[in-house]
């Protein structure tokens, strides 16, 4: 067992494309919980897209880090100290925690692991905040029916994958776009997608989908924005339904990023376009979490994480989500139980 | 009674902006109607901004026009002769006819017109399609709640005019955009609008919205798009709705104009973003005209007409729509009861 804890601190503002300048890696003891609060191990660290945002000086509805604050983010790890009647050193639980070989969480706002069900990465991904956004987000702002043409960007990340088996299994067509070819046989070969879409080997997107969804889109559930976006937009059916739940093509970009106009584009379709958080169903985690949980133990639920090793690696796996090096869900393993 | 009909023909499709060379008048004989139809000595005929849409030849919600078609929308007018059990000669009645001295209409497609309630050229604008757009755009899109902040964009026009108005009745504080300080001063002195914006008299159009509406909106009614669009976007509140009624700063826009990317803005605001057709709300048409008619008898919605005299102008005031020459709803005068 560590008797040091190591954190990365974000360490300054990106321009631009950030780089290893945002973050530096300090020495510090092991953190005291207080009452009410576990020391946990980490496992494994989150890194996710809208990370991004708080790196900015700009309210939004995720808290802007101080240069010198600790690296958040949502972890999974094992109790080493328990100050909570709830929980117990040994057991195994998630929620949002640091970028360190140590954090400290409030027991209250923890959930339990069972890694009966899957694997601890998985905590992070299909079960955690990332299969929570694609549950709530397709299904109340996506409203799929049987029948519906989905397309998903960014279809082979942590969300995209969740979305794209979930409106399968909602009966629905499920066109995937996704930057490898890896990606795209995992999406059709594995996940059941109808087709995927290459977007790195592909000139004319509007051309791809019109081979890939000949009766238009249905449902848009949109993590990238930029060009992919362009061309679904005059695509999308009488009534369709945009999801947009993330725009990581323009998440490095400074100022407000222009391309073609989309308003003009509603009119006719009486498409809905609509802003995401997974946070506004809060009150509904559970019933989620159960039913990912249970898709994910007959099968009917396929997941993969990338797993980076080593917290030396966090910023490289934070940033390697901008170029798209994960598929599935991008995660760095902090510690394992042999280490301990 | 002129024994001789003339009409508008659509000449020739424009490249951008329009002008007389789309339109040509024709001499013909006065039609005659069949079974089930009226005969109407059109009395005003309305020019709206969605016709600009028709004269393109691409698929839409609205059937594109071929060169050659009798230009075509809603008119009031007195039966002159009825092949309907359903009206007599006299009635007036509103409808879709043509822009011509004499229109044939179907009896089942046409409503009566009470000139009691409001003269005839209102049953064009707040006791037609615009009214009914305005009622089921705010109310069913926009749905706002008392102490929302409402903006709407061409404030001053058929449309917006009456959203501004119907949200006041729905206990909302509610700033209009609009082009000339006389319809601000309409839009403040005699509508009730909370504050007004003349937007040609404005640089900066976000320090505007920052005055007029310091709480941000939570309900854009947007019939303009353009730079005014780009200004309320970013001051959407949580949960924000808005209405995309209608584009018309790009109507003459060639090719597919560009503009500040809007979807990432939505991602914090979850706002709601839907195209709208009136169409769509056809079954309740009856609800909208009588509550219309209620709040016009009573005195509780102001509305204003321009009147452009003579068939022979119909085109100069479809044109003026794009310069923002009307005053609340644009109509023709093609004839008067004098003139018969």
């Amino acid at each position: 067992m560590r008797d040091a804890n190591r954190e990365w601190v974000f360490a300054q503002r990106p321009d631009g494309e950030p780089d290893m300048d945002s973050f530096e890696l300090r020495e510090s003891d092991v953190p005291e919980p207080e009452y009410g609060q576990l020391l946990v191990r980490v496992r494994y660290l989150s890194v996710d897209p809208y990370m991004r945002g708080r790196m900015r000086d700009a309210e939004s509805y995720a808290e802007p880090w101080s240069v010198g604050d600790v690296m958040a983010g949502a972890v999974v790890g094992e109790v080493v100290e328990s100050r909570s009647d709830d929980y117990d050193a040994g057991d195994v639980v998630t929620g949002n925690g640091t970028w360190g070989d140590y954090s400290v969480l409030d027991a209250d706002s923890v959930a339990p692991v069972d890694p009966s069900i899957a694997d601890l990465p998985a905590y992070l991904g299909v079960l955690g905040m990332p299969g929570r956004t694609a549950y709530f987000g397709l299904l109340e702002v996506g409203e799929p029916k049987p029948g519906d043409t989905v397309v998903v960007s960014g279809a082979a990340g942590a969300v995209g994958s969740v979305v794209g088996q979930i409106a399968k299994l909602n009966g629905c067509r499920v066109v995937g776009f996704a930057g490898t070819d890896e990606k795209v046989e995992w999406l059709t070969d594995d996940l059941g997608f109808d087709a995927a879409v290459n977007y790195k080997q592909v000139d004319d997107y509007g051309a791809a989908l019109d081979d890939a969804a000949p009766g238009g889109v249905d449902v848009y559930f949109d993590n990238v924005g930029g060009p992919i976006t362009d061309a679904v937009f005059p695509r999308l059916n009488v009534d369709a339904r945009v999801a947009v739940c993330g725009q990581i093509a323009h998440y490095n970009d400074e100022g407000v990023p222009t391309g073609p106009r989309k308003l003009p584009q509603l009119i006719a379709s009486r498409a809905k376009v609509k802003g995401l958080l997974v946070g506004d169903y809060v009150t509904r985690f559970e019933e989620a979490s159960e039913q990912l949980g249970e898709w994910v133990a007959t099968g009917e639920l396929g997941h993969r994480e990338t797993v980076v090793e080593g917290l030396d690696n966090a910023p490289d796996a934070f940033l390697g989500l901008f170029s798209g090096d994960n598929i599935g869900k991008q995660v760095v393993r902090v510690s394992d139980p042999a280490d301990d």
